[in-house]
């Protein structure tokens, strides 16, 4: 079976130009690997009224459990300044020991693996006791609306469960086997405006500047800090992303203030609980008058973001330890167990099972000649193939 | 003479539509009324390339001192939604005792009471024994490039010297004899930009947020206040009158922000030890570790607008007594000797003569509706008809 060689999953992969929202024939090509390993594959097409329509796979191998979940996702960023490439984004070609396109590491590569992992499996002991799916999406690079969130309802009505997932994303620093990643910080984003009163840069007292209202607005949100950080996290982490004004008469005092934030925040916090912070926060700096002698509280309001994202943290040991002691099996190396960095599909995944991410290394991504060595190709499937051994042998403990 | 008649002057001048930079036949109109009253008069237009041409005008009466100059602008904002108005803006129509149009108060209906005063002087006793002379500009409500700073120049050039100078801008607040302008506090205006490091919210150690840095800095300008005010100043005030980044992605930090602010400052300080203030607090601000943990003082430019105001305080007693006196006489009230509010081109003229303000009252100035009570026509032209006369009384003592 050619599927065990994830060289050449990758380059078929990878020659299916998949940017967001396009399906370029990444999804068929990969129908084409499964169903020879005996999945039952099935493309299921997400819509939602101003985004385009994204095609999304599901591909399930076996019926009883325990059983385990491959995420991931197809869709690649856009290639930037394609003439700046070393090589073509899209031709796949291998120069040196490593192989050259878009996709390459984020996440084609780990989608190649995983594919390569489970044909071996079933090459040496045939398919495993219990079911092997893949949840693959074209919309992860993109809006994430029509992607795993709708693909898990689909398949979760039709009556599907799962015990534990693997995300196949990018999540080793410097080499493989650094980090498996086993939660994830929350985020929620916010948008600020202050309403002032205009005038005559002259005459400060007829007027309110909404400045100096954000200004000290967006102060109280970036001082204190929140937390030192929790056990597992690191701790919470607010950015103001931007302040505008837009007024460009030097002597005009505008109305209006706008200002946007985002934190990334850990598990000493919900949604709930950091948003009642954040706003008891901008309510104190709104009635503090070091810069707004004598004045009513500003008036201020606040939208925040539609989506925000629940901190999560995966404790399942089977899951874990599987994926942990075949890093150190294949690697030698004993993968940290981390949740920094950015937000995933996990944050979806985690509320139908036990989830964690494990894929390439993750330095090329979204850059100009994104690219993976094949020996990390080799190693990633060696080390998919004995989690899988280990997760079915565990599965039960 | 019929140009002893405010009403009347007033009436000829707002008829003429001269919106900046448009002349609109109101040079031409002042010209009639002062030729007749023996005055030389004179056009001057000024160029400056990028801005439009602007006529002035320069009329002067006597050829001996002591010389008084009266200065002022012919020039009218713009009259916003016509359709508002309840008079047409430039049909200088009256209604139960006021007459309305642009330019009535700011500042045609000066202009219109000093040609009557000076018209009314001369029918009573003769031409005063100096001269009297007219600086009007095009260009007091544009750019003010191609206007009364020229005009000074062109003048002393050939040979005008001058004792002392009205303004006549709407210096009243509520009533005609509220207040006279006997210097202005100085304005100037920079441009910050802080150059940060752009990079993914979820990895803010990657990058150097320049929110955090332009938040600190703008602070460090707003507090703590620069002064508590001198003996004829109210304090010094620093607005920031805008912050942008233009950042509209909540997951991005962005790579540079900036901010403009305007001080409106007192005799305390010049310019230049204003600028060494300001200087000072944006390096301390810079340094500033709150917002910044452990970073290097943030990276920071200031830009400075080209054409700072001095501040200046009249100390001239035949000018200020002279009219201070009249208004005493006329109306019974004392007037407040003041240096609030907005710049004026007394600014330009301080450096040739003492200089002070005094006019109708402003309440409708730039507004919808701008008009004049007919009765305060009369007693403002009463009031510069004495002033007039103890002026000349008092030029020598």
């Amino acid at each position: 079976m050619t599927v065990t060689n994830p060289v050449a999953n990758l380059q078929t992969l990878i020659r299916c130009a998949s940017v967001t929202p396009a399906e370029g024939g990444a999804l068929a090509a990969l129908t084409d690997m499964l169903l020879p390993l005996g999945f039952k594959v099935e493309r299921m097409t997400a819509s939602e009224p101003g985004t385009p329509d994204i095609e999304n796979l599901y591909a399930r191998l076996g019926t009883e459990g325990p059983h385990l979940m491959f995420a991931g996702h197809t869709d690649v960023v856009p290639v930037g300044d394609a003439a700046a490439w070393r090589h073509p984004p899209f031709a796949a070609e291998i120069a040196d020991g490593e192989l050259f396109g878009r996709g390459a590491v984020d996440m084609k590569g780990g989608i190649a693996c995983f594919v390569a992992a489970v044909a071996s499996h079933i090459e040496k002991h045939g398919a495993p006791t219990g079911s092997i799916s893949f949840l693959i999406t074209g919309d992860e690079e993109g809006p994430a609306i029509n992607g795993t969130v709708k693909l898990l309802q689909w398949a979760a009505e039709r009556g599907e469960r799962w015990d534990a997932s693997v995300v196949g994303e990018p999540t080793n620093p410097d080499q493989l086997g650094d980090m498996i990643k086993i939660g994830r910080r929350g985020s929620i984003s916010g948008f600020i405006t202050v309403h002032g009163v205009q005038g005559h840069a002259a005459y400060p007292h007829l007027a309110d500047n909404p400045v100096r209202s954000i200004v000290k607005l967006t102060e109280a949100l970036l001082h204190p800090p929140f937390d030192a950080g929790t056990d597992n996290f690191q701790p919470s982490n607010l950015e103001v992303t931007t302040i505008d004004v837009g007024n460009a008469a030097t002597n005009v005092i505008p109305a209006k203030a706008t200002a946007a934030f985002n934190i990334r925040f850990n598990d000493a916090w919900t949604v709930e609980t950091l948003k009642a912070e954040i706003l008891a926060r901008l309510d104190a700096a709104a009635a503090d008058q070091t810069l707004r002698p004598g004045r009513e509280p500003t008036k201020y309001d606040v939208v925040w973001s539609e989506r925000p994202s629940q901190v999560f943290l995966t404790r399942n040991n089977a899951l874990i330890a599987s994926l942990s002691s075949a890093i150190e099996n294949v690697t030698g190396r004993t993968p940290k167990l981390s949740t920094t960095g950015g937000t995933s599909d996990a944050r979806y995944i985690k509320d139908y099972c036990p989830v964690v991410e494990f894929g390439l290394v993750g330095q090329t991504m979204h850059m100009v000649d994104e690219r993976v060595a094949l020996s990390d190709l080799g190693t990633l499937t060696e080390i998919y193939e004995t989690f899988i051994q280990r997760w079915f042998a565990n599965a039960d403990l």
